[in-house]
């Protein structure tokens, strides 16, 4: 089989390997497309070199079929479409509370670990999901990125007749906006980078550039004055957690996706003056899989049209390469048949 | 009968004032006694000369009786005790959302209209609660304050056996303990004012110094590596704002009491890593009214203990420069028969 590497210095060595037999609880799956995440790019420019063991196998959004089942498995079979929830909690600690889902000592597969980039993957089968023989495997890659959205709309406690802001129309706030509006709520995407714009258009979003538009204002004018009710912070830039304050009204709730490397100033004042709430979301749980999988399965929203590229897996390093050079695409997959 | 009349400057004046009578729709009251508040100080210093409009009665904490009752007041009688709950909502807008006690056009009574630092009152009769005769009117005088607590308390939703940490033990951080104590919380104050430390224990509280001890450790040998809960930030300075991500445990809440007058660094990253929730806390609703009159009648809590000095009204001007003097004491009355 083919295996891809990541190697250090934004190179990535494609190779023949073994395939292996899984051990006992688990199973290996043929992959079927792996999606590169923002992730993966970081690890690709380096900046995670300390806590990936290179050379490593990166990856952890995708889709397969179960090829090879390990001893004392009993609920997987031969042939059935899954994906995984690359989240391994065994070192679980009382002291966590029963949130595995971010547990102290939480390893991510695909980055503390060997991830989905090649062609067959074994995995410890409490990872998994089971799909319907239906479904799209390509579709499917897009699970994990999206029940990150399912996470962060269900940790918002969004509802029917709400209105919901989007700050940031990269893949996940696209995403974010999708789930959003599943549930009923009016969405409006901010977002500075005009394709995205046109892009989040074509999708059927309200977008607007907050460079040209008073988004405040904007966000008033659409919901008789009262601002959002939820605003999710999906940018990770400073004038993001400086209109996130602003546009959102009273009691709003502003959901952090971000992810901030260093402290960065928040206006706590309109944290108490409109009792807003700051509410952190990581990863997801199972329930937010779950609906994902319910989500690509009913196939009303617009999953197909976030897929901007599909490249065979051996030309890993071309697809690193580009998206570098064009960072305006949304999901690229990589085809791990080719 | 006696008023007084904050006239910038660090001044107040003391004056022989008519009596009148109350409007439609308003009471008078017999103030008892009235508490010194931190906002009080504030107006004091002159922090707030742009919208107190000087000269003006200005208090807000206050207990009393109902000493004439106005054309068209239905439900009070004279003879019986109130407090104010101090928040004019008549502006409220449908953009607040059913929020009046945060609306955008709130006039918070003894700031933004004449307050409570005078022998009678009129008020209108929608800002009223009724006391049992048997209350206490000194213990009375510390409802405002103490509803504050509740309603920090209730925004984080607190139960009994969680662990909660107060960051500040000023006269609001300690009521906040109290409160908390009383949900059944485990308690810990950290506090960096060595007679607050010593007042705190007083009032048998778990109390530690940041400075001296590392709280981070203190509260995970207190909680079985848990951490906390909740955060109480009720200290007001960056020190508190950067140890209470580290001290709340997973999924903690932390409720911001503290009034910021401008952005301050935060550590959003510990926000979405542990799935932290930020929630601002302003004033009180209506039921945090009845709840703090329902723990002064029950009266187990240590409130006596809060009011470290009963003064003169006729004195206030000594009042205010002597809590500029000695700012260790906790609660300050005035006694407005005096
Ligand atoms: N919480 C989690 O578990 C989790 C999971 C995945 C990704 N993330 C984080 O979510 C964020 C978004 O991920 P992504 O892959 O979509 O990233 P991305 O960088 O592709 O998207 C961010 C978008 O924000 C836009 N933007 C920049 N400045 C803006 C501004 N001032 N106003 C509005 N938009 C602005 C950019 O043009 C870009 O399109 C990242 O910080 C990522 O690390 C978090
Ligand atoms: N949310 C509301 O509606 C509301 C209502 C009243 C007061 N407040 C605010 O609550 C805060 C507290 O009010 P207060 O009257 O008790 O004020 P205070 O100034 O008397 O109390 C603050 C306490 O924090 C302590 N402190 C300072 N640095 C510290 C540190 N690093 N760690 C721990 N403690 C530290 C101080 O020694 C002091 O005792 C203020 O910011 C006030 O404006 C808010
Ligand atoms: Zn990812
Ligand atoms: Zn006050």
């Amino acid at each position: 089989m083919i295996a891809t590497k990541y190697q250090g210095n934004k190179t990535f060595k494609v190779h023949e390997k073994e395939i292996t037999e899984p051990s006992k609880g688990e199973v290996r799956i043929k992959v079927a497309y792996v999606g590169v995440c923002g992730t993966d790019v970081h690890i690709y420019h380096g900046m995670m070199d300390k806590r990936v063991s290179i050379p490593e196998t990166i990856g952890h959004e995708m889709s397969g079929v179960i090829d090879a089942v390990g001893p004392g498995v009993a609920d997987f079979s031969v042939g059935e479409k899954v994906v995984v929830r690359p989240l391994d909690d065994r070192l679980v600690k009382s002291s966590d509370k029963g949130y595995n889902h971010i547990c102290e000592d939480l390893k991510f597969i695909g980055i503390d670990s060997e991830g989905a980039m090649q062609q067959y993957w074994n995995v410890p089968s409490f990872v998994l999901h089971k799909l319907k023989p239906e479904t799209d495997l390509k579709l499917a890659a897009l699970i994990e990125p999206l029940s990150v959205a399912a996470h962060d709309v269900r940790r918002s406690g969004l509802v029917k007749g709400e209105t919901a802001v989007v700050l940031g129309g990269g893949p996940i706030g696209m995403l974010v906006a999708m789930v959003a509006k599943e549930v009923g709520a009016q969405v409006i995407i901010s977002e500075v980078n005009p394709k995205r714009i046109q892009k989040a258009k074509e999708l059927g979003f309200d977008a607007v550039n907050p460079m040209e538009v008073d988004l405040v204002d904007y966000v008033k004018s659409k919901t008789e004055n009262k601002r959002a009710d939820v605003v999710f912070e999906v940018a990770g830039v400073q004038p993001a957690l400086d209109i996130m304050c602003e546009v959102a009204g009273i009691r709003g709730r502003i959901v952090m996706v971000a992810i901030h490397g260093e402290k960065k100033p928040v206006d706590l004042f309109k944290f108490f003056w409109k009792e807003l709430s700051l509410i952190g979301a990581r990863v997801y749980e199972k329930q937010d899989y779950e609906k994902a999988i319910e989500l690509v399965a009913a196939n009303k929203l617009p999953f197909k049209d976030m897929i901007t590229d599909v490249q065979p897996l051996s030309n890993i390093q071309t697809v690193f390469e580009n998206i570098d050079k064009n960072p305006d695409g949304m999901k690229v997959l990589m085809d791990c048949s080719l």
